[in-house]
């Protein structure tokens, strides 16, 4: 986890320290951001094709990969991934920046789509109601009949968690992180990176890789807002809950609604808004 | 601007009421987040091809999707585009969710890329400092030699500046911010998205469509982290100083070294860290 952070020589000015403005040369940490490129391919002497570029924090790389796979729609499971390596790509030495995934036998390969990309498949035409329909993947998992409740007291408590988890945050600053909780607030995972659907991914890639899918039962803490593509990919792991830090937006809301996935907004101090199917979170 | 926000009824708990736990149904400001394509194609009748889709607050469309046409080193200046619409796309009623671009006479056409993304151009190998030529989109502008200085105290005042302009922020808590300011600290343009590059690339596209580029002298705030991907959209709109109230990212930093961009981050109160050509602010 070396990689995770790094150093460098900054400049820090304080308008008001004692004896008037100072301006200090020190080295600060900061969160590492280098792409990782997803390479996919059928089985077999097939070359495998570049899918996508993520700028994210090196580390879990396997589980970011199989993460995105995942909740791309491109797998179902482990079982649809002969293997995945880090590998070195065509530079050398290794930089460990590629991922090769091999498909197992009879999964579709992705086709290729120049209006593709990480957030959306996209589809002539997108409005209103249509547009969910338009961007996005269909989850294999429903959800709105997970028995799941979970007592505001302990979703409440979850953000210190996190944050106390969080091995990175406290030098850098810079990262986003999402955990992976039971119904009783136990932590099962929780994982950082400088963009947040890489942190989300991260964690759905573990549960895929550990044969934990669905996650009937859990539920998902992100330390930022919920978008819709952060509601998607929880719907796609079949997360009932899904709990964020900060704001909700529109379509993460008409999502939630549709998926009858809980979506918990302003998770902060003693407080919340339960913007769909309420009924999971007990007082 | 109506449609940056909606209102949903939620459900606001609090522990710590007076009298004990309450639950309480009542409605709430969300920010409006839908998708928009973005279509790209030559003059005359060839038809346009869909080139990205973007999850964006709706507003300043037209600008957020030849922002996006330049930070991607599509287009070079407003000359480029010939016409730039909203369009029906293939809905009715019209959803105002398509901008329809057509590219001036000689203007290339985007090259489909099933590895294409909104962060990055993908490329064999990808590592460390050939990482950035991997991903990068190269500026027109150099920023390096640019004269601007900024007094320390100007950039204090700043963020809270942005928030006071932030219209759509006090209703919803969800929204991204990025502010286009001269070197005295006077708001040129401010721009809010739930997607914090759409925010940078709608005051980007202002600033192309009104003939301003390159934005010499001038700087950009962004409310959030400063990644790679903004570091180089201020790069390729020749703004030579970006200034984040949260972290950067290392390739952020690198970024910025090498374009002689200057890199301000967490700039909140009184102090701030100067990553990268810190001759710029003055103390």
């Amino acid at each position: 986890m070396g990689r995770a952070t790094d150093r460098r020589r900054t400049v820090r000015i304080d308008l008001d320290a004692t004896g008037g403005p100072v301006s200090v040369r020190r080295p600060d940490s900061i969160s590492v951001e280098e792409p990782l490129e997803i390479r996919v391919g059928p089985a077999g002497p097939g070359r495998r094709r570049p899918l996508a570029v993520t700028m994210r924090t090196p580390g879990d790389d396997l589980d970011l990969a199989v993460g995105f796979l995942l909740t791309e729609g491109l797998i179902r499971s482990a079982d649809d991934v002969l293997t995945a390596q880090l590998c070195a790509g065509d530079q050398t030495p290794n930089t460990y920046n590629v991922v090769d995934v091999v498909l197992a036998p009879g999964v579709p390969e992705p086709v290729a789509d120049p209006a593709r990309n990480f957030y959306t498949t996209s589809s002539c035409g997108v409005c209103g109601k249509a547009s969910i329909d338009a961007v996005r993947t269909r989850s294999v998992f429903a959800v709105a009949d997970d028995p799941l409740t979970v007592p505001a007291e302990v979703l409440a408590a979850l953000p210190d968690r996190l944050r106390a988890a969080q091995r990175v945050f406290d030098r850098t600053g810079g990262l986003h992180a999402a955990g992976l909780f039971t119904a009783e607030g136990e932590q099962v995972v929780l994982r950082e990176d400088v963009g947040r659907h890489n942190a989300v991914d991260k964690v759905i890639g573990w549960a895929v890789r550990a044969g934990r899918l669905p996650l009937a039962g859990h539920l998902l803490l992100v330390s930022g807002r919920a978008s819709f593509e952060l509601t998607q990919k929880a719907w796609m792991a079949g997360v009932p809950l899904l709990a964020a830090v900060s704001a909700p937006s529109s379509l993460a809301v008409d999502l939630a609604e549709e998926a009858g996935l809980t979506l918990v907004g302003f998770l902060r101090g003693r407080t919340m808004n339960v913007y769909a199917a309420p009924h999971r979170v007990t007082v």
